[in-house]
């Protein structure tokens, strides 16, 4: 069982959904509010040389890092952030100077996201620094998205850079840069406007690369995709780093993680004037990277013909 | 900053509660769920070496024992458990039929508590086994007890066994006994029911001991208390082990951890029907051990005088 798909599938099997209370098996679980509206509820763990070093983040980084990465399922939900829950296990390694700038950042990070800490829990570790962050939305029913309802003919799109996260950290990993990995920021606003637009079919959060997510939308929706190579257009940043790390920009644009951007499928109808609206509110493109087919499974096209997929997806144990 | 009572106040001073959320500061949050009722919400990290060590548990005894103090958590707020969010940080050392009995265990103890688990987090640690727990709980607005709320004049009473937990973990560390610690036990249906009485004006569960969470509590409720150690009776179970150890057994109820018994509070006017209501629901005694004074702190009272507190609380960084 010692893999997260089969974790998640174990588990995911012992507990039904019911009308109102969905569980595993989304970036949030669904809860009911009141007749016309639900919470969303969503766990990270981040722990020390799994998920970040603290050689490459100051206090205040990493307290943002938490609450982000812990929005960022919140918003792939289509919901408004509402509250979290902070577990700190601390080794004795960490100055009471550190802890007192990671709370104040957290308490700073929160305020600004109109978020309230509830409460949570602080404990002693041996060795490393572990982090727990629970973090809850709420929504319209209307509005919650999911990744399970991708319909055939849709146009994916994301939301986000691509890749950069990735070759930010490469870069930290080999010397070749001095200063703090890529800021992570949440699209909570793309969430919950993509979450007041019907022609949104699915939506999730890009957190392990493009391939793998999309992988698992497809999977969760019983579909396919094409994506188109071609369309997949790295930044100038990209490019330079990828230069200076000798890789393939395509291979960080689709396995790199901890973009933290959203994948959504869109109505193809409604496709054009969903994009230039999305343009004129936020000012950046939503890429189109390709369409939801029948036939199960990524294929990936390149001027026009199918192409191998030979990047191997970052896989870890992740969320349930 | 880096104690737990200075943490907590730190961040209860930073977020201030509105009618219907209330935040840091009790066993769990409170948030709306309609006109009528309130979601509670609880967060525990569990940590390997530091809350529970793998020799003693087995992954069976131990999945019980995350759920069940979470449980502990919502019973104290006189709410009813509705869900669990399971966070893992798993060592190389566990073998997967640990994770498997223990991940089979943890969904066993969620269907006997009709828990639903909403979902999670797994993922790697480099060293020790890190659990963390997110659990939900739901009661109509007027059943919800605070610690806040004792008054002068109300009757302290105790739900449970006091000071085995201490004892059990003692005689296991010091090898005189084999098997593992006693099975905690979160006094749900207890706190279901002081949720249903009026009378009840102060709840909180004891998990760090009477002294000090009676302590909590006054301090919360801006009142004091006199504990009549005559009335602080142990029991056979605890003089037989208190022998072995060369421990007083007073000392261990007043100050050993892990208890999970709730802490309740009792306008004195209802106390004697209320406890023998009690007594007729559920087959044994609740333990009156004091009194709720307007003068603060904490005053023990032995053979009708007052004797000091000798005993040094158990502390460790701790809930928030």
């Amino acid at each position: 069982m010692l893999n997260e798909e089969n974790i998640i599938g174990y588990l995911k099997s012992q507990f039904r959904d019911s009308a109102s209370i969905i569980g595993i098996g989304d970036d949030a679980a669904i809860f009911p509010k009141n007749e016309q509206e639900s919470y969303v509820i969503s766990k990270d763990l981040l722990v020390e040389e799994q998920h970040f070093r603290l050689r490459y983040y100051d206090a205040a980084t990493l307290a943002q890092k938490v609450l982000q990465v812990n929005l960022s399922d919140i918003a792939a939900m289509g919901a408004k952030p509402h509250s979290v829950l902070l577990g700190l296990a601390i080794p004795p390694t960490l100055s009471e100077n550190w802890l007192n700038t990671f709370l104040e950042s957290f308490v700073e990070a929160c305020k600004e996201n109109r978020v309230i800490l509830l409460g949570g829990d602080t404990t002693a570790s041996s060795t490393h620094l572990f982090i727990s962050a629970t973090v809850i939305g709420e929504a319209p029913n209307a509005n919650l998205k999911r990744r399970n309802t991708a319909q055939v003919g849709d146009v994916v799109c994301v939301a986000g850079q691509l890749g950069e996260a990735h070759t930010d950290l490469l870069l930290l990993e080999k010397n070749l840069r001095k200063t703090a990995p890529m800021y992570v920021q949440a699209k909570v606003q793309e969430g919950l406007w993509f979450g007041n637009h019907p022609e949104v079919h699915a939506m999730m959060d890009i957190s392990d690369g493009l391939y793998l997510d999309l992988s698992r939308l497809c999977e969760a929706s019983q579909v396919g995709a094409e994506v188109v190579l071609d369309g997949i257009i790295p930044s100038r940043e990209l490019i330079e780093a990828c230069a200076v790390l000798t890789l393939d920009p395509l291979q960080c644009m689709l396995v790199g993680g901890e973009d933290y951007g959203l994948l959504v499928t869109i109505d193809p109808h409604q496709y054009e004037p969903l994009a230039a609206a999305f343009l004129k509110k936020f000012g950046y493109s939503l890429a189109r990277v390709g369409t939801i087919t029948q036939h199960s499974g990524i294929r990936l096209i390149q001027n026009n013909q199918e192409v191998p997929m030979i990047y191997r997806p970052f896989s870890h144990f992740g969320e349930l």
